[in-house]
């Protein structure tokens, strides 16, 4: 048995492994999901991007899987069949219907494929949208701004990066906060350099909401350049509608609009959709086939009557949005209420589930802040890992971090009293060592 | 509106995008599953992988199922939270402890990773094995046995084929049967050239099982390179157990086994299950959290229950087994019934739930009777797609067809029957046509 066990210590990978490093933002975020507390300690976790668990909305879940394990061929269905490799037929055809009425263009069943999650959305439309084409160009999924989504560093299976970011703008605001803006005079969009634009809204990490006028500039370059515009909605319209300003819905044509079910309280089932002309519905449908031969059942069986009778909205705008606004306003009070003292900021909190802070001139860095948090069982996330496809250092990169604050209130909150009260000593540390010089 | 559909309509696409071509075999095959039936007529599917529905197995996971959503606290876990990269920890720990009895080896949750489905498992171990490597050799995935499952072939995300396979060896028996072995003489195991050496067993299409002694000559080839062998147990043991011969079970430190819960009964929920050393675990890990975040949790929250009282086993041996067994005798009668004048052997029906028909010296091949057979809504599967990785052409390849036998006993006696009439159509049309010569 040794000889066989050291065989796999030496284990060979082929230089394509190197996409799944654990040294991967990602990963590492993933893992944190499942940490275990400090010995002795409490958890206190603010990192990954688990959803509330909001009660109405599990009741609501739990009363229509009620009905469908009730019903011996309702269940039968959801788990003993694969689905078509496109997904859903009648979840499919019910979504094109609600989204028709919002974006007031004639969408089918065709216009939607289901994928196993929004990152699994993102693999295959990066990879068929950039890197090498025949026509010999080497092409970018360009980001009109970072920070933006971690998950999508990784993404590229191909030889060189294919992801190209602009800085955003950064507009200090009122109240110690500020707000990202789409550098429009540097963003470009090139029918040679850019296979395709993305950009997440709201935005995970910053909770920032591109603006409509900003959007609809993205998206006339986007036309102009013939090259299509992907929107991750993962937070956004129709559901779960986290979005707490004025922001009006988009897609036309050359828009691919990513959907999840997770933050609408199902991230265990793995839902992801993908809303666009058919030429790319009929890509993810061959992936899905190719990659896992079918997306699973289980989502769509589960949100389809709350599409057919209208409960979908109500839940998102009467319950999801109120319980997330009232978790923000409350993290946010406690943020202020301990780091009045320091010099921090937090970005105008418009949508997603996030504090996005910035420790302007922390020692160390919010990377040492995240560390030393981690280890006393305060969990959030580093902000550089959301500056990926940057050309530059940027030292705002270094000084920004992620507070989920989806979670419970009472640890979110004390989460926060024990984040902040590491960071004023990481501050102080420097404060002394200044004087001592 | 018109300017924008027309950029859809010359969307330009990597070459990466290739992968995912509508000509694939599996994207035919998954399309299958959903194909309508003829104009005023009736389906006979007996196309994809689709298991049988067992009204006592779904009665079992219904149960479960109805346990966990009457649980408030189960339910929420189960839809409202992420798992882990890895997957679902006390399935893995469960399941760890069942393998280690079965195969002697002291296997923890470290050896175990959960997957979006088998397919999913594969994609990443094909491409993390084969393919360019840092030290300039290019490793293949070797196949010991054409034909082999279709599924394997669009696997390789890279610039060249990955996969090599070795014709199988017939052997003839009594009874219009036929038996594949593996070529011994011919398969070579190169640490230069293989990366990894892949079998599914029992084997899909052709419901062979590689013999013990086979089994063992290949794993010695694997030790002796230093090349690590995968197993696809899909349709074998521990679960669903479709084995109808004697056959030990195999692993080793050296073994990656592939499991599902497909075939089990859960095609709609998607999980699969990769045993290996850790070093491949974390990387199924990485892979996971970088491509889907995490994998589902709804399978192995189902199967969960199964595994601890060990009622798993009771449903392998005295309901899958035997309901599979008796399909199989019917589908074997009626297909010998009908064709007794025809010149059509059936692959030993040793494993799975396929009968592997080979028609020999059919006119036009049974790409020509699959496309008949479906247009009269008989649908089944041609055997060229199982004959990948070969490098020479082989006319065996083009004449056998996959039939799967796990559908309505009444839908696949009628389709059986409607095939084999189609087929003596065809051999007929050339005895007419060399008697007019």
């Amino acid at each position: 048995m040794s000889t066989t066990l050291r065989l796999f210590l030496n284990v060979k990978f082929s230089t394509y492994a190197q996409h799944y490093s654990s040294k991967s933002g990602i990963v590492q975020l993933m893992q944190d999901l499942s940490i275990a507390p400090p010995p002795g300690g409490q958890l206190y976790p603010m990192g990954g991007g688990n959803p509330a668990h909001i009660p109405e909305v599990e009741e609501a879940l739990r009363q229509i899987a009620n009905e469908v394990v009730g019903d011996t061929v309702r269940f039968a269905r959801m788990v003993g069949d694969y689905d078509a490799p496109q997904g859903h037929e009648r979840f499919r055809t019910a979504l094109a219907e609600r989204l028709s009425n919002l974006f007031q263009k004639p969408l089918s069943a065709q216009n939607i494929a289901i994928t196993n999650g929004s990152q699994a959305s993102f693999e295959v439309l990066f990879n068929a949208f950039a890197g090498a084409f025949a026509d010999g160009h080497w092409r970018h999924i360009e980001l009109p701004i970072a920070p933006e989504y971690v998950g999508y560093n990784d993404m590229g299976r191909q030889q060189r990066p294919i992801l190209r970011s602009t800085p955003a703008r950064i507009n200090l605001l009122a109240d110690q906060q500020f707000k990202y803006g789409i550098d429009l005079d540097r963003f470009r969009v090139s029918s040679e350099t850019s296979g395709a634009v993305c950009l997440s809204r709201p935005t995970n990490p910053s909770g920032n909401v591109v603006t409509d006028s900003e959007l609809q500039e993205v998206a006339e370059k986007c036309v102009s350049a013939g090259v299509p515009l992907i929107i991750d909605g993962a937070y956004g319209l129709p559901f779960p509608g986290m979005i707490y300003t004025s922001a009006t819905p988009f897609w036309d044509d050359n828009t691919i609009l990513c959907l999840s079910l997770s933050k609408l309280g199902l991230p265990g089932v793995r839902t992801g959709i993908v809303v666009a002309a058919p030429e790319v519905t009929e890509l993810i449908r061959n992936a899905n086939a190719i990659n896992g031969l079918a997306p699973t059942r289980v989502g769509p069986e589960l949100v389809l009557p709350l599409l057919a009778n209208k409960q979908m909205d109500t839940l998102c705008q009467q319950v999801i949005r109120p319980h997330y606004l009232q978790k923000q306003a409350f993290a946010l009070d406690t943020l202020r209420d301990a780091s009045a003292d320091l010099p921090i900021r937090v970005h105008k909190p418009d949508g997603a589930m996030f504090l996005w802070v910035w420790f302007e001139n922390l020692p160390g860095g919010t990377q040492k802040l995240y560390e030393a948090a981690a280890n006393e069982g305060v969990v959030t996330v580093a902000g550089h890992h959301f500056f990926q496809g940057l050309t530059t250092d940027w030292q705002h990169a270094n000084e920004c971090l992620r507070i989920n604050y989806a979670g419970n209130p009472g640890l979110v909150e004390e989460g926060i009293r024990r984040l902040i009260a590491i960071a004023r000593r990481l501050y102080e540390s420097e404060t002394q060592a200044s004087i001592a010089r």
